[in-house]
Order: structure tokens, then sequence, then C-alpha cells
């Protein structure tokens, strides 16, 4: 590509660029979801708190299913001041095969939730795994739908899991599909630290 | 449901989980390309290297295009004792419109990927918004991909970019796509700190 057609693609990217800026003014916290089988949502959640404790803001996690080991996010964030980081299911509900005990750890930890959603200290909030909770039938999307659309106006939520309940849906201001093009575990590589938990 | 059913489908889909696991057992570093339009790719990247820090593995970050803020991300991260944070790239390419500077930009960030790709030492290495770079016809392909292919065993790498090269597609072993369904920005609300940056 000749200097000048690059000069000519860039400005015309730039002024696209610009004019969508230049729309968006609105500032408000906003609902995300990330959703669909492939890897990478909890971590982009946990990814985008970095972001925000590094501007200082106040965040929690509710972690709606325990994994079986002591996963390397929990060991890096758990003393960070700005921080609560929540553990309330305790493990992932083809493990326990206990349908009453999920549904008592779902309510627990919505009840923790629901108390953040209610408290304008915190700048964000990870619901992660929160999913499976509509899945599974252990929650009611509809109140939990109502505390979202009652939470303090600046208050940024991110979502996390497989398949989103559609009153979700409704309400988000944005939704990203993580979709499973190749996965090394099919390829016959171990989970590892650092990289599945 | 009953708890006769629930048992039943979370006792198969327990032993599909198990099965799987058992045949995965190969131990070695990956790699994986985070591409596709939709929020959340760098965000992803920087949360499982939270995970790699948590379990006291080096890591280092290559960003190839610099934004126009100082970010979270690099507020929360830098002063991480095991952790090497370059910001390579001088702004967006449609920002600079200069090709020859981006060109020189693209080089000296892939000289300092390739050092690193040669230690040893680190065990996750971040090459973030690194796709543009082939895209613009910045950087060829060929010597990164030999790179990776050469690198220490037990290296994962991270690759993240709207679009991605084929090469780099052809030897990854893992590939998510983020998919833009909604964004908040089309909604007219403006980019914060926490959230884009």
């Amino acid at each position: 590509m000749s200097d000048a057609s690059h000069l000519d693609r860039m400005q015309r990217k730039k002024d696209v660029v610009d004019e969508r800026i230049s729309r968006a003014t609105e500032e408000r916290g906003v609902l995300i979801l990330l959703k669909g089988n492939g890897k990478g949502k909890s971590s982009s959640a946990f990814g985008t708190m970095a972001r925000s404790l590094g501007h200082g803001q106040q965040c929690a996690v509710i972690q709606f299913i325990k994994g079986r080991r002591e996963t390397g996010e929990y060991l890096f964030f758990r003393d960070h001041p700005k921080l609560d980081w929540h553990i309330m299911g305790h493990g992932f509900t083809w493990e326990t095969q206990n349908r009453e005990r999920d549904i008592e750890a779902a309510e627990a930890a919505w009840a923790v939730a629901k108390g953040l959603l209610e408290n304008p200290a915190y700048h964000l909030i990870v619901l992660d795994e929160m999913s499976y909770m509509f899945k599974y039938g252990y929650l009611d999307p509809e109140p939990v739908v109502e505390a979202l659309k009652r939470r303090p106006a600046h208050q940024n939520v991110i979502i996390t899991g497989r398949t989103m309940a559609t009153p979700l849906q409704e309400i988000a201001d944005t939704i990203s599909v993580v979709q499973d093009e190749r996965h090394a575990f099919r390829g016959g590589v171990k989970a590892q630290a650092g990289i599945e938990y």
C-alpha cells in the first residue's frame, strides 16, 4: 500500500471513530453480559476489575460456583484493600449432585449480591457464573432484574456464564459472546495453573 | 425438575466431564488467540495474567497499540514484581496517520517480544493488539510463527486483536471469538474509566 492511500484510509477510519465518540455522551454505569461456550469470560471480568481497581474504584466479586481448587485469580486479588471477594457456591453442580444444597447456596449468594447492588460505595460488581443459577432454576431472574434496575446509577455490573437468562439480556447495555472455536483441552492438553485456574 | 431427574442429569454431566479430563494428559504451554469484534479480549488476557501471577508465575505484556490515556490495567499492574509491562505502540494507527513511524514501532515491539519468547523465565506473555500489525502489513507473520514454535515448552502466550493472521490460527491451541452482540457505546453511553480504559 502506498503512503498516500494508507493516509486516506486512516483519515476515513479516524472520521468514523471520531463521529461515533461525539454521539456517545451519556455517563452512567453499565450492565455487561459475557456469555457463550468459549474460554475467557470470567477472566475478562477479572481483567476489567483490574482496570477498575487501577482507577481506585471499589469492587466486589461473587462467585456463584466454586471450583475444586484455590484459583490463581483469588490468590492474586484476595488481599486488595478495595475489593471484597465472596466464594458462595460450594462446587460444580454436577459434582455436588445435591439440588437442595445448591439452591440454598444460590440463595445465600444472591442475598449478598442484592446488598451490594443497593450500596453506592461499589463501583463494579462481578457476578461470576451467575447464569447457571437461572439455567438450573436455582434462582428466578425477575427479582435480579428488578435489583439491577434499581442499583446506583454509576454502578457497573458484569455477569458471566455460558447461557444467559432472556430477562437479563433485555436490560443489558453490552453483550459479548465468547465462542469456542478451538480449545487446547480437546487437543489433549491438561488444565494448568495460571490458565484454567 | 424432580430431585431424581436432576441427579440423573448431573450424573451424566459428571461422567462426560470426567471422561474428557481423563483424556487430556499433555502438560505444556499453550498459544491462545482472542479475536473478534466484541468487548473483552484484552481484559480477558489481563484476567488470565492475574490468574498466572496468583500462582507466582513470571509474566510480561507487550502492548502493540497505545491508547491516548493511561489505562486502569497499567496503573493496577505496573508495579507488580513478577511482571514486565511494555507499552511499545505510540497510538491508534488511524490517529498517528504515519505509516513509517507505525512500522518502526511495530518492529521495535516485535524485537522485545522475540527476546521474551526465547526466555524460559517467562511463564506467560501477552501480545496485546498484535493482530493489527499483520492486518496493516507492519509485521510479517512468518517469523512470529517460527519464534512461537521455538519458544520454551512450558511458556503460555496470549495474542489479542479483532482479526487474526491465518498462520497464527494454524498453530494456536485455543481460539476464542468474542462477538459483539450489543455495545453500550452504540446505545449512547460514553467510554468510562474502569470499563473502557
